[in-house]
């Protein structure tokens, strides 16, 4: 089957060209969940669009009949974020105009539902899929009020501009799934609401975060809270409903690379996920890994102690034990001294989750994190 | 009188090189007050160096026994903020690092004070001396506990060993005062708190704006907000008391320049103030003028809502009418099409406050802000 | 009469979308002279758009009969160095890939045409108008293995594949504009090469600064310089021809600003040497200005001699004598000394041609351009 | 033995801190050459510091009289250019402030010594280290200019006030060795001057490449062009002597990061050279390895024909043949239509001799350069 391709204008630049999102929509030929899969809204995080692109091209393969629902795909999501450059490297995590992270943007629909209890209650005895229903025409209600802000002649501010175009894509999906990677080197894993645990098996990673707080600006957060929030009011009125929506963050390897088994890693995982939502009918067997689930606060971040250089790091992925080396900081200094070495040393047991690319470092720049599994 | 002038390391970069702080401090005969002003905590906002340098050269002049108390003026309190360049402009009002606002990264402790209800019920019997300095000493204490995690392996982000240092210097202090500019270019005025709307007078502006709500990661309001909580909390269990404990910040016109007129009008209303607070001794008649405070959310910012270079734009201080032409766009296109004169008008009547110094503008860029007083 | 407007895409960005170059044509009844203007190819210069607009309209106005020959505008030549930003800055002068200036990368013919003598020698019994045609053939046949390049595996960087399409515009043009401003704060002049004064006349500005060496890099020179080879070329051979052919860079003002009067100027001195050219049919007498054309030697910039802020610095357009004060520095300092108070003076008399629009400067810094006239 | 370690200030920057540069200098027992050592004039080219630091170990454990003459090193010689960050890279190739390329500064004598040939025929009876002395005395006279013009009011531009502190601790050595590695992903090779050959196979590299014209701007080029030039001139006078001077950038991997095979090959290739060069006494057999040396102009580099993301790349040090598949870029498009996958071949054989780090890749940008050796 043949996506449907539509093109969303996202702003006009100072010279008079466009930037624009394009979405990809394979629609099955029986209703069903709406997916929602996007990549690339970090500028360096790019792996995701390579997993999107083998995506489009197998469920090219398929007939309209082999899909329940819809699914849509946004590659590059966040051109401004990606066409930007310093030197040779893709910065674009945050804004160089504002510095605003581009995935601390996002429109959390729970900040503003002030009425939330009221609304709760009216639903006390209607059906789920009616509160679904009603709560989601609730949120265009004020959607639609950002687009009357845009268009007075204050306007509001690019993110916020970026944002608007970039949910409105997805307010009403049933599952969303938004793929990055690290900005420095990283493993394959994933986020993980709490509740969404069963789910989470379904992608096939070996290590997930579990997510303990939620700000609502990252775009997981903002898709899945207001929800959240809502069942949370329902289950104190005494009506314990769960609403079969889902938002994951895929964390695929390193930035600025394309790494091919982080992009097999990622088309098996969604395959697999979809096809244990039945929007993808599952021909092969479905698969599950007993994923590990840490919660975040086990991630622990170096930052350098000093300034300098560093050298002989632990590598990717290895186990350390509590005192052991992680790397060496050759530290200069200009007060006549020699160089000096200062090693650094594990604080507690655990994995090594992520490292730096840089390897000069100010002091307090990032090194490396170990997950305290 | 000669000011101590003591060094801050505060850290050390890649290439084994410092920057630090100096801080020049004024130390009166008789003991009282702590009044601390800093200045350049944003890259481009370099006024207020110079209104710092003429205070220090109009203090040297004073005898020990004309200040009671004592004055500590940090100038180019950011140097990390100071010396980033992008071309020509002073672009460090985020770090290039990681993006953060360096106005945004400072420790509120009422976030983490979480048995604030039980002290402030230990401290009803105590006189307000006491308790200001109970509470100092609670503050002292979890403060200790920012410089042990500096001190761990994994330590700190950048940004937090800065406010480490920088906050270091004033958490015991009575008036706190914080030299900003736009970044763009503004008006003089200065940010108020509720609770001291009085002493905003000394200051000698014609313009303050009235904060109404803290987040407490801004350098003034970090300071205050722990002191505002406290207040609250006591008066909830009936007891009112108001702490002499005042946070300021002034804004002195146009970023990347020092001009003159904003620099006598910072000097004259600082000397002013602290005269007002029996800091200085006033030789002359103490000075109040009838400030215009307006909430924060009357000030409206104007961005483009496209692309395009703005042209015959009002001016600075000119008060406009609803439906008054605030600027024109000039839109290109590349569409075949002629460029376009897209005319801005005014939602409301008010002051134009502020005015972007980029006439060239994405969408959603910054035009300007207009103050509907 | 209304323009032949005409699109030539420049680049495919990272994210898909491209950008563009749009070009305006006014075609007159009768054929003649090519006028090439364009704006902003430095991205914070912005201020020629509003010059080529007010130009696009008045000759909206005209006849087809009022214009001999053709002229091509193009505003907003380089999208990349526009729309970048770094905080709210145009800082688009060089690329921030790889730090080139956007005006000195152009293509100088002159350079790769190994064989000028000898084609020189072959013209000498040829007409003025038949060696034009001539040496342009030679050019485009030099300019296609350009493009060849392009099409090849290898490509070629960025860079040279925008000049391919901007020079393309305006190879066998006749009168080149090309018009920028300060990126700092610069008052109107022009640039005039040498053979050229007296048409300079005719821009009717004040000031022009007259070039003495030619590295053929930036976009007038790239323009003119083969052909004032092929002169010299033929000079030395005996055969002493001046072919119609110039090329202006007019310097409008301030950057980021679209300073009314400047356009005023801009626009005024085009028509008028339009009308100079015959190009435009002079309604009004023709009008010259007595230019003051300095060598750009005499162009002396200063530059800070220590780290610190600018303060007290003599106004732009200011007349100055040996030894007069041009601004003081204010100096801090870590080691525990009073800031200090440099006065900078004027080594010779001249005029304050240029200001930097940051008062912040680290040592050896851009601080003012003085003209010694 | 110790270094005698010294501090050489180089520029303060707006907030009143200094970056400085630190020498450390080992002086046998014996006169003898000077040799100079640098690293990281690049930004994110690192390594070389860690190769310094062994060579400051090494030498530590040797005995005055086992140095002939004088190794003086310089570890992160450029502070500006290493302690710039954009996101968490290094991106101190060119300056953020006027995007100068740190390595395309320096000062060549060559261009402003006007007199040489007057200069060689003055020396044409004289002993070769007395035509040495001699012209190096004639460089310092030059040199002295360039400090009388940065105490001049005007000054000089901060790059060229700091080539001339970094130019003036190696204007009287004998062998020069600037570190580097890629920007990206590189092999290990150096850079070899025509006349060094054989000198070259002492630093035990597989591979050089072969200058072929000098532009003087580089610190290798600089340093050695004008005894070059010395050396032409008086060849043209029929007097063919060879300075014993010798200039080297060796390539040492992969930016931002310290490669310890990179390292090992380093610090051994420098200690063979120094004993070869009687620098160090050989307590080793002297070691050669048969490089190989290929021009310049055989690096060919690969751009990116379209904008989009660079997958399935040749792994770095591959060989291939014309025609094979050097990468394939998948490029997005806002049209309406598929993702594209784009082959790029090889245009000759060669050796993938350097990689982008960045796989996401704007029309134009690197993507990686072949050897065709």
């Amino acid at each position: 089957m043949t996506p449907i391709i539509s093109n969303v204008e996202l702003c006009k630049l100072a010279s008079g060209d466009f930037v624009s999102l394009q979405v990809y929509k394979f629609i099955g030929e029986k209703r069903g969940k709406k997916v929602y899969i996007q990549a690339n809204l970090h500028g360096s995080e790019i792996v995701g669009n390579a997993v999107i692109h083998q995506l489009i091209e197998y469920l090219s393969t398929l007939e309209p009949n082999q899909i329940t629902g819809e699914i849509w795909l946004v590659p590059v999501c966040n051109p401004l974020g990606i066409n930007q450059r310093h030197h040779v490297f893709s910065t674009g995590r945050f804004s160089s105009y504002d510095g605003k992270n581009w995935n601390r943007i996002f429109w959390d629909y729970e900040k503003e539902c002030l009425d939330l209890s009221e609304f709760a209650r009216s639903q006390l005895n209607k059906k789920p899929e009616i509160i679904r229903k009603n709560y989601l025409e609730k949120i265009y209600l004020a959607w639609q009020q950002q687009l009357e802000k845009i268009n007075q002649p204050s306007s509001i501010p690019l993110a916020e501009q970026y944002r608007y175009r970039l949910q409105s894509l997805c307010l009403d999906a049933d599952y969303v799934i938004d793929i990055h990677s690290s900005s420095n080197q990283g493993i394959d894993y994933l986020f993980c609401f709490q509740g969404s645990e069963e789910s989470a098996k379904y992608f096939l990673f070996e290590y997930g975060i579990l997510m303990t707080e939620y700000e609502g600006e990252a775009f997981d957060e903002a898709f899945l809270k207001p929800w959240l929030a809502l069942e949370k009011e329902l289950a104190n009125l005494g009506k314990v409903i769960k609403f079969d929506l889902e938002s994951w963050t895929l964390e695929l390897g390193t930035g600025m690379q394309i790494n091919p088994l982080s992009v097999v890693k990622g088309v098996k995982g969604i395959k697999n996920y979809l096809a244990y939502k039945n929007v993808l009918s599952a021909k092969d067997e479905l698969q599950t890994e007993s994923i590990k689930l840490v919660n975040k606060n086990k991630l622990i971040s170096y930052h350098a102690p000093t300034g300098g250089m560093i050298q002989n790091r632990v590598a990717l992925g290895t186990k350390v034990r509590t005192g052991e080396r992680l790397y060496q900081l050759l530290s200069f200094n200009k007060h006549q001294k020699l160089p000096e070495v200062i090693n650094v040393y594990a604080e507690t047991d655990g994995l090594i989750f992520d490292l730096s690319t840089n390897q000069s470092v100010n002091q307090g720049e990032y090194v490396l994190d170990l997950l305290n599994d």
